[in-house]
């Protein structure tokens, strides 16, 4: 038996060397932990050259082979992001009968369940809490703590981008561009922010819960998403005047045996515990049928947080390697039917934008009713503009998205209509 | 080897209800995921001769030694509550070789340390997530999520009964006794209220929460301990017009090599999150190097939940019995000196009653000023009443507990001081 537990890094950059200073300041309390001391064996570099802190030569190496071919490695610690060569990193790592701990959302996103099997086929554990949600307990609360339950749903500010931007937006009354500048100045946003603003991001991280909430494989293209891009200062405004804030949720439930997945600009009921998480912080709530509601926040990002996750991950499984516990069963996801939009239901904001002429409103209210959508409120905030805009904020009760796109449609058509705005489902 | 796991529960009532309820409802599931089905096998009760939902007649039993009579049973389920019987019964389960899942604060508080060495010398397991939080994962985080994390500090609002009243209190503007009143028609509150009011329940929980994230046994009656009895309408006024919200927040850390841990009404800077944690809702925050802060929040109370952090529990230990793993090696806690209330350091708000006459504000100061004290804010917000009396509101700098005892004698004893109200601390 050996006389440590040997971890290697795939990648290094900021969260490889958080991780590995981490592991030498808290050597003691992890070996105690443990049982045994855990001992960095190999780091997987592109630049092999370059010196690094807390590593002799030997331990710095450029091929995945150099790695996979140290005995004294039992756990792999993907760090590299992004899918390719990622994923057939962590395919190998497994199939070599290593466990690994990966940070991966988009491999875990995509590739989550074919791995997770691999994994079982050959007795070993693939964790992956800090795909999601950064510092924040998400994966092993769902996995454990809150296993007992059937989860319902799960509702989450999970990209600290654009919660930051909306943040910004809604307290300083600004532009989506002058924000999105500030931001990218802060770091906080990139230089192209697409996976950011987009919400191809945070459509990783909620396929990769849809796999643990509901054992469903959801792929993320599958995933109903909308940006942030079209939000306005106006539709912020209207919002908190409704007595709603604007969060971009990402959220899943099961509808009659179909899985919704969505990543959406959402009007929140301000005193909503998610709508009370602000700037780069993220949150996750679910609902099960035992515990109800439980809401998780914290910092979503950074070498701290992260290296919290990746070293949580791995002191579990090391755990493992020393008490000779075996994985459990695998239990297969399933594969669902993906809910249409259409199919979705919710409460809607609707701003229009109209011809400032007797009769509009009750025209636009005709085609909801056609559509069976009742109205919860109609408001015209401010006097129309000079050339004659008057712009109406329409709210409904609970409607289904297919009859509400039928409607949208049909007023989108009408003479009286300069533009129809945001649509945005309501929640809390 | 057996074909079930099987558990048998100490005490029914309703939590027992709802775990057997819940074993039921989820039998498939719960199988599936630990490889086995879970059996129930024995139920102690006080009245056997009563007819309980779901049990046939041979499983109520009357005497623990039925239990632990039983060859099939290897989870045992302590729920009766209170310190005796059950310290005894736990103990005698885990020295029989039995898991132990308990709900029970009191017993964890006051010999959780000895019960988690014996469980370790019997090479069992003693889990307790539902003895704090209800059915907020809070146990299993901080021994598993957090773990490579050196925790600093502990903040939390941990007993539902009292958030329910100082929100009530800030809502309405309400005074205590008719809020307590309205919590006990509503069932939050026992119609002995003491040991929720008095933080007796907050500071078992605490105990609970030194000994996970400091490895520190430290006993309840060694948590300085102020209830809410005291605060009235007007203070809390006072805390919303300085831009906080008082809240009950029980807190642990290290300081200097001793633990410090609190139950008091502290004045919560209004955006904390823990400043937005409203109603009956628990949430315990974590302050750790790697990972910052991180806050979870949901029901601190309730069949529902609590059965969700009990059969979290059962699954867990379920998957040891059916994969053979061997508990970790029991790590002692450490008994570190119990820092003073006056070793604490707080920012401090302290509600005066004085005679309306020139020179007393500087009086007050001046005798602040003598201990060191640095005066942030001072303001008399209402008039002075027709006999006379004004009442001062003064807030400090961080200031020593030590320096302010003496100083709040020193006033008290003033000729011109009628009374010295309240004297929190603040935070955020």
């Amino acid at each position: 038996m050996s006389e440590t537990v040997g971890v290697s890094l795939l990648g290094a950059g900021n969260i490889g060397a958080g991780v590995i200073a981490a592991l030498s300041a808290g050597a003691s309390r992890y070996a105690a932990r443990v049982g045994r001391p855990i001992e960095v064996r190999r780091v997987l570099v592109r630049d092999t050259a370059r010196v690094r802190a807390g590593l002799a030569p030997h331990q710095i190496v450029g091929r995945l082979e150099d790695v996979l071919g140290d005995p004294g490695t039992q756990i792999v610690i993907e760090i590299m992001g992004g899918e390719h060569p990622a994923r057939e990193a962590i395919e190998a790592a497994l199939r070599s009968g290593r466990h690994v701990v990966t940070a991966n959302k988009e491999v875990m996103a995509k590739a989550g369940g074919e791995l997770l099997q691999i994994a079982a086929d050959h007795g070993v554990r693939l964790l992956y809490e800090a795909s999601v949600g950064g510092g924040i307990p998400v994966i092993g609360p769902l996995s454990r703590d809150l296993l007992a339950n059937e989860v319902s749903a799960i509702t989450a500010i999970i990209n600290g981008t654009t919660n930051y931007m909306l943040t910004a937006m809604t307290q300083q009354g600004a532009d989506y561009a002058d924000v999105l500048a500030e931001a990218q100045r802060l770091g906080y946003a990139e230089p192209d922010p697409t996976a950011d603003v987009e919400g191809i991001d945070a459509a990783y991280k909620i396929a990769v819960l849809c796999g643990l909430a509901f054992n469903v494989e959801i792929r993320p293209d599958e995933v109903a998403r909308q940006g942030i891009t079209s939000i306005t200062a106006r539709d912020i405004a209207y919002a908190e005047r409704l007595g709603y804030v604007i969060k971009l949720l990402a959220s899943a439930r099961l509808i009659s045996g179909a899985v919704a997945a969505t990543v959406q600009p959402t009007l929140v009921g301000a005193n909503e515990p998610l709508a009370k998480v602000d700037g780069v912080l993220n949150a996750v709530q679910f609902e099960g049928d035992l515990v109800g509601r439980v809401l998780f926040e914290g910092p979503g990002a950074g070498p701290g947080p992260t290296s919290s996750s990746i070293l949580a991950d791995v002191l579990d499984v090391a755990q493992d390697v020393v008490t000779g516990r075996r994985p459990l069963a695998f239990v297969p996801r399933r594969r669902l039917r993906v809910a249409l939009p259409a199919e979705h239901e919710a409460r809607y904001y609707l701003r229009i934008a109209v011809q400032d002429q007797p009769g509009v409103l009750a025209r636009i209210a005709a085609v909801l009713g056609e559509q069976q959508i009742s109205i919860a409120s109609v408001i015209q905030f401010d006097r129309a503009t000079a050339d004659g805009t008057a712009e109406l904020v329409f709210t409904t009760h609970q409607a289904s998205g297919g009859a509400l796109q039928t409607a949208v449609a049909a007023i989108r058509a009408m003479d009286v209509v300069r533009e129809v705005g945001n649509v945005l489902p309501m929640a809390g």
